[in-house]
């Protein structure tokens, strides 16, 4: 990922970059190709039936961890409160996404490792916020 | 659109619809497109280098309105808590959107209309957080 | 929508609107919206396993028909040979989902309404395509 | 990003990945933070009035390479030419928004970057349309 080289250039940026709100670009990229990969995954498990929560909390995480990523590169003094709020429901979705995922580790490879990425991800949003506190 | 109808037959649903709801999924695509079309048309003005801000603010609620229509799309039992974070968020996004365009609205009738699917997308969600209150 | 009245605004439409490719932008958000829907409403069918690759076409259809939305909406002189190409996917993906999701109508009425959004976009799309000829 | 481990653990695909393909979804994500990264950069620079393209180009690629990170990742065996369609699409999002970019390289470090992510990922498309040939 290119994120803290080109967010670096940005003229109100100038160098003095936000690294953990960048980490956390990069963490909710990640969580999103994680977890649609996951959801396709599940669909092709021979217990789908079992995995259907799995898939809607899935596809839930990816939308919400893009849209935060977009958001959070858009980084701009006036809606820094904006950004908070999206970092707090990214944090939730992901936690939620992790929960879920968890329960099917043990039967499912791509259900750990996106238990992971998730986790990860909730995380950055963790370490975000804190460096964006007022 | 088809949300009413195609809601209407989901297994989950069965004809019970939550009509605040689906009319907030309606009202957020229609403020994503809103806003993606006012933000092009800003980058058109002349005065575009005042409009910078109703720019960044157009493509955050865009994006935000995007996620928001999708979660709720898939609403399911056991993410209600979820629902209500983006739809508050998605209220925010809304009205800090409007708050904008509206400076711009006397100038630039693409920002009146945008002010106003911006509005209408805030109530809107306002409305489906109460049908979904606890 | 708003979709026709704010880019009949636009500095560089100036009251003469495309309105071909203005149906096809709210066919887009319309039959991606359906598609969230009709996958989220396969997952909840007793019948799930059977709908795999239906649930697959709707998530694909919907991703591609926002982006064609956005990128329709963002209509400008100079790509207006990514436009072509875009609704010509956008076409592609939808006939699949329409084709699928025909073929559970009869048992699901999510999909039988999906097949009928997706129909619709893809001849929306087909008549902005004409309406955008070299 | 942990894309080629959870593709790895598909049920469909156990173990035997497109390794091209895979770098071509990390590059996709990569190039969509990194152009809304420079639209937002654009916006902020004294030129602005010369960038409006650049930020166009910059909004329909990110887009777009969202979308195709998406399709690819749901990559089943029947939508195979929809993914190759998208990929096409997409090599011509990155060379249209690297060009406009290069133009721009040598006043605002965020363009020479921008191209730079728009190129490689350009190439990752081709890459992988390459492995997916008939």
């Amino acid at each position: 990922m290119h994120t803290h080289e080109v967010i670096g250039t940005h003229p109100d940026v100038k160098g003095s970059t936000n690294d953990a709100l960048i980490r956390c670009i990069d963490a909710c990229y990640d969580c999103a190709q994680t977890c649609i990969s996951c959801a396709d995954a599940c669909l092709a498990e021979d217990a789908v039936a079992d995995l259907r929560q799995c898939i809607r909390l899935n596809l839930d995480c990816a939308d919400i961890c893009a849209a935060t990523a977009a958001v959070a590169t858009r980084r701009t003094g006036s809606n820094e409160e904006l950004i908070r709020r999206m970092l707090d429901v990214c944090m939730m979705a992901c936690s939620q996404c992790a929960d879920e995922c968890r329960h099917h580790a043990e039967h499912h490879e791509h259900c750990r490792i996106c238990a992971e990425a998730c986790a990860g991800c909730r995380d950055a949003c963790q370490d975000a916020l804190r460096s964006m506190a007022h």
